[in-house]
């Protein structure tokens, strides 16, 4: 297979003509030698790709793998959703909010080239805010931190920690049924490695390979993509996560 | 008063000596040339200026810039706990977490430098996280993203908007009593302008503006504070907004 | 020469009047305070301010800069081809394909300006790629990693350092004759200062004043031309590993 051949089964697309340095280095680099990488499957690869291309800003890009994870079926509107709201947590409202647009409209875009409607997103029921129980809320969080996190719940001492991390990020959004726990890793590990918040990326990478929930070798294409998408400066800071993670467990 | 003498207002320390070009024209431009305008008090600029530090990650401007609003009485503790879980919203939980250990650590040096043990974080109670009915929760989201937005609050068909938006952001954190609207807008308005999000960059300057919550002079001030700190480039992408605003009430 | 003279030299266009507070600031303190400075030639300054507005994402600095490159002559088609695709390595490849679009419009726009038509980019031969010899890709990178970064290249075990670094970072990007070396720093600096990877920070600054290919004083004017377009708070990053690459002299 070809580099286009990759691309066009990626991409979903007819691939558009190289005609600069970049195009031509970046289609052969991108899908010759990082797509098409046996240790991680396509449809992993697009949920790091999105919360790359997503934090990155550039509108076309995000619409691009949007389009492309839509239409090749392997990711659901439901999942794209949530996908949404978790990157949200990860990258802050504004960036999200700018997905959540672009999510809409490729949706739209998908049933207009077949000449359809596209079906309306449902009203959700309040159900899917979870429990009216705080107390049940904040313990169901701390249970969900540590088995998302594979170290003990912070205390309950601060905003960030009782409203949020508690009430709402581990007492609500990764507990939502819709997206599972290991798609959720494979969002989270490219939004902390963009933060550059040290502490959230040893803890992240460390816990995606210490429950198993992410290989080691899968874990390596991770950052492998990563790093393509949001360059090699903060890759090779993920890279040394996980290096560290691996030299403790010796 | 020197440049030195703003510098040791607003950072309350004692002026490192300045020995390199950059050092010597990085003083004279924060501290003559931006912190001593009169157009928006320090407080304010402190304000925007951790934002701006926050999500830049480098970790010694943030620890210089927490500990001087502590230091100076401008920012109590309960503000800067709030000014964290507001930024996790805006710019994401990996960075807030970052700002959240280092407010705890410059809290805990404030008093080692008087030889004295710090107050611990009092634990929060249930009350802390607002209501317990959904529909009641949601219904107050929504009047608070008017308030906020001065535009009609979003329909709640994705897990973005029904649990995020409206369950959580304007239907908790907006409302949090310990910091104001006005300062809440002052941490928005330097997130949205780093995250390069046009919609959400439109809207909260646009929207400050509107309500009058941000007068147009103050606002000249907050844009060029955040470029100062986070550079010119996303600075006039703000200032375009604040302009076409302004155009829009001929 | 006023600030708006050096606007008009740097900038090539008539210099829009300056109405707001903020566009009185930005245009003083820019022209008349960075770009005018002795220490580091237009041409540089504009390398390194290139990188910060692609990063940046805001639309229209990266059109007004790419513009002003293009019509000064300070850089050529092929350099910006070659910019952005070593811009692509080090900030991921979304924010590069955004800067790839622009630096054609703006090819387009300085010849329509002229009502004349842009010459095509030619097709470039599959030799453009480099060598197919995996051996020799290899080889060739570590020789070039250990050139350009004065420190052994690293163990070819993992994907990122594997296919990544030495296959295609240094393998290839690096070695591609139509942007010097000493050019290809003043993209890799810029853009690692921006990615807050205390590694990568320390490496490009440390070998760039290590092999003489950047004065010192020329690093303080780019680490200043940096903090002008992406601001103090990462500048001083940037800074802090210069002067300890220069306390590890003495």
């Amino acid at each position: 297979m070809t580099a286009d051949d990759i691309y066009r089964t990626v991409m979903a697309v007819v691939p558009p003509a190289t005609e600069t340095p970049f195009e031509r280095a970046s289609r052969d680099f991108l899908f010759d030698q990082v797509w098409s990488r046996p240790g991680l499957g396509i449809r992993d690869r697009r949920i790091v790709s999105l919360a790359c291309v997503a934090a990155a800003d550039a509108v076309k890009p995000i619409e691009d793998h949007v389009y492309a994870a839509l239409r090749s079926g392997d990711l659901t509107i439901e999942q794209l959703n949530e996908i949404t709201l978790h990157f949200a947590v990860y990258c802050g409202w504004p960036k999200a909010s700018q997905l959540e647009g672009i999510v809409r409209r490729q949706w739209h875009r998908l049933y207009a080239e077949r000449g359809e409607e596209a079906p309306a997103f449902p009203a959700l029921p309040y159900e899917d805010l979870g429990t009216t129980d705080h107390a049940e809320r904040i313990r169901r969080g701390q249970e969900e931190f540590v088995a998302v996190n594979a170290v003990p719940a912070p205390p309950p001492d601060s905003p960030y920690f009782f409203a949020g991390i508690l009430g709402f990020v581990f007492g609500h959004v990764w507990q939502r049924p819709a997206l599972s726990r290991r798609d959720r890793r494979l969002v989270t590990v490219p939004c902390v490695g963009l933060s550059d918040a040290a502490g959230p990326i040893a803890a992240h990478v460390g816990s995606a390979l210490e429950t198993g929930d992410v290989s080691w070798d899968e874990m390596q294409e991770v950052i492998l993509q990563f790093s393509a998408y949001y360059g090699f400066a903060k890759g090779e800071a993920l890279h040394d996560a996980a290096l560290r993670w691996q030299t403790m467990q010796t």
